[in-house]
């Protein structure tokens, strides 16, 4: 379950009623028109589960990742977040950058005969991915025809697909209206999550739930949260998640794309707009970016994110240390406790300051939390970018640097 | 070798050369009257090697890091860089947040017999530390009188210092002029990456000659800097350092917490002021936070930082994938030249869209190299202090939590 709170320093007028009941239309519009394909994926995604219990999963212990952004953050953000609880979940390896040194790394960690690949890419042919991916084929002298342990996951009629269709080799399809950063519901998590050991049916129970119950119109805290955002864009223009948990780190990650390549744009009237997302991990950032939250320019809105139960009981041994007795108040006392304490501790210091923020609560790490979490984050971020009147589902920004790449590399 | 160069959009004037003679000589003179410590840290630091050379560093083959914040942020930094070309040395095991997952996980990594443990608090009584602390006693029921395992850095006659006195535990002091974000060439990082095989006193050289050069007047550029990223800090105040290496991205860690929790302050006019820092890691994220800045709001200065030779060869195999045939032309590339010619076509691409940006070349991975990149950050954020016109050195926006904290927990 999740519980939402906020303290946000303006209060929004009811006057806004009617511009919001407008923009929660847009988002019904969009899902109706079948414009924007990730509405639907909690309830389409479930298709794919057929597909992938044919597959014997059991022969691999190893699930190899390439792919980058969109293709990569959400599947790393669900791992981190998920494997705690379970313990038995198989070793996910990432390829993502271009660093010569961490595919050297990764590349020892992989045995062959153990591991399947899934090389994921949106278009067919982001040059991070192919590189590496012959980069695989050519170290471990991959079979490619008919192979069993190669998936390919594209859009359909890609160059990755048609790659695939020509080998044989096992092809997921991202539906065509849903944008990679919007994609980690779709075949681009939910198969190689699948293959992992998760239970993916519950990640998007979850998330079917809260977008069912955003639809029906009883969210309206979300609609008001994008209103504040919006609202103070200009004075406010940053974003923080500050996560109160070690492994909601690439999550926040995943945040971070979602948010800032999605609202980052020129409006349709020619203006640049957007909202930088900055994710912090707590306690850790307390030393590290809380001072500048305090006293700095007031341009930030702040939103907590805690997890109530950790299913960890690891508690503060009841010792006293001589000389730093002063520290024997908190002995016996569980860092599950002691952390949702801090976060308790730094929201109130941080409204106090007069600065707006908000919590969300996870009562427990559970499939069901993520799946939500995730189709929250998408769907306010559907909502702000209909409030910026842009275009959230492109990102036309990175195709100059691409060209230059190409050029320089000697691309005819 | 570092090399320097800038694409600033908006010059500055040369009527401002008198005045940043005048912020040239606030930092001698913090020097010269010892108010600020950290400048003579890589003079200094060398006797702590006279030190630590009387250690019987062998027995030890784990390097336990229990610190937060300013002690540990630098030693995660300097240990991500430097591990590649140092594959021989000790696993280093950092302790740092109190989420009780990430305590259990570390725990079961630690060989009681082969670790030697650093306990690092400024203060002495840094909650989470304490509290990981008491909570190593008791799991591995360490012995604590004479003990030769556990290592104590602190500020002089600081509970943690006189609670190691007690126990006749071996102690290095920080200095008391030298802050904890700025106390990496300190005991605090000295101590223990040395004890973890690194060549420290390389590490102090290149920082030594680096102090030496500025302080001589001989790098002008940096004053530059300080001055563009001031004079814009009211319209441009999200400062992006964008590294093209994954081994950095704990390096835009500890940049953020210097960048943010320095200049992040009320200033002594009663103002609030500040920069906000963000560390990227490319390519990835040209996938994620590239649009943002290309296309939203012109808020942003971007330093591009890049390795010139990764000391790893590489390559993209000469394999054309059936149906992807367009991505051959980057074949027999190695990666380490894609890396760096993707960071030059997105910075290229940054400066053609306007915004300003300056990069900073590693000739590649070297104790030298880390020594000057962190004395030169270092150096700029004192700069930016004086241009602000704030105390750099302190942090009082975060005793407000603490208070609320220590009073929800029950501290009398």
């Amino acid at each position: 379950m999740l519980t939402f709170s906020d303290y946000f320093s303006e209060k929004t007028s009811s006057e806004n009623d009617n511009y919001l009941t407008d923009v929660f239309k847009s988002l019904k519009r969009e899902m109706a028109e079948d414009k924007v394909g990730y509405y639907n994926l909690p309830k389409n995604s479930k298709k794919i589960l057929t597909d992938l219990k044919l597959i014997d999963a059991d022969r691999f212990s190893q699930v190899v990742i390439i792919g980058i952004g969109g293709s990569s953050l959400g599947i790393k953000a669900i791992n981190s977040i998920l494997k705690p609880i379970n313990p038995d979940s198989k070793e996910m390896i990432f390829f993502e950058n271009s660093d010569p040194i961490t595919i050297s790394e990764n590349i020892s960690k992989i045995d062959k005969e153990k591991a399947c690949f899934f090389i994921i890419s949106k278009s067919g042919s982001t040059i991070e991915t192919t590189s590496i991916f012959k980069t695989l084929i050519n170290h471990f002298n991959l079979e490619l025809d008919n192979a069993k342990n190669i998936f390919a996951i594209t859009d359909k009629d890609s160059s990755l697909s048609k790659f695939a269709s020509f080998h044989n080799i096992k092809e997921f399809n991202i539906p065509l209206n849903v944008g990679g950063r919007f994609s980690v519901l779709s075949a681009v998590g939910i198969a190689p999550l699948y293959m992992a050991g998760y239970d993916v049916a519950a990640i998007l129970d979850g998330a079917d739930s809260f977008t069912d119950s955003f639809f029906r119109g009883d969210e309206n805290h979300l609609l008001k949260k994008a209103n504040y955002l919006y609202t103070n864009s200009k004075q406010k223009s940053i974003n923080v998640v500050f996560s109160y948990a070690d492994r909601l780190d690439n999550f926040t990650k995943w945040y971070v794309q979602l948010w800032g390549e999605s609202l980052g744009k020129i409006d349709k009237e020619g203006n640049r707009v957007g909202l930088t997302p900055i994710g912090l991990i707590g306690s850790v950032d307390q030393h590290s970016f809380l001072q500048l939250i305090i006293e700095g320019p007031k341009d930030k809105i702040i939103t907590f994110i805690n997890i109530n139960n950790f299913q960890n009981s690891l508690s503060i041994p009841d010792i006293s240390l001589k000389e730093i007795e002063k520290t024997d108040f908190i002995n016996k006392t569980s860092f599950n406790t002691l952390i949702n304490e801090q976060c308790k501790a730094t929201m109130q210091s941080v409204t106090e300051s007069g600065i707006g923020c908000d919590t969300i609560t996870l009562d427990k790490i559970s499939e069901h939390n993520i799946g939500a979490i995730i189709i929250y984050y998408e769907l306010l971020t559907s909502l702000v970018g209909v409030m910026f009147n842009v275009n959230t589902y492109n990102q036309p920004g990175v195709e100059l640097g691409k060209q230059i790449l190409y050029k320089n590399l000697g691309k005819k």
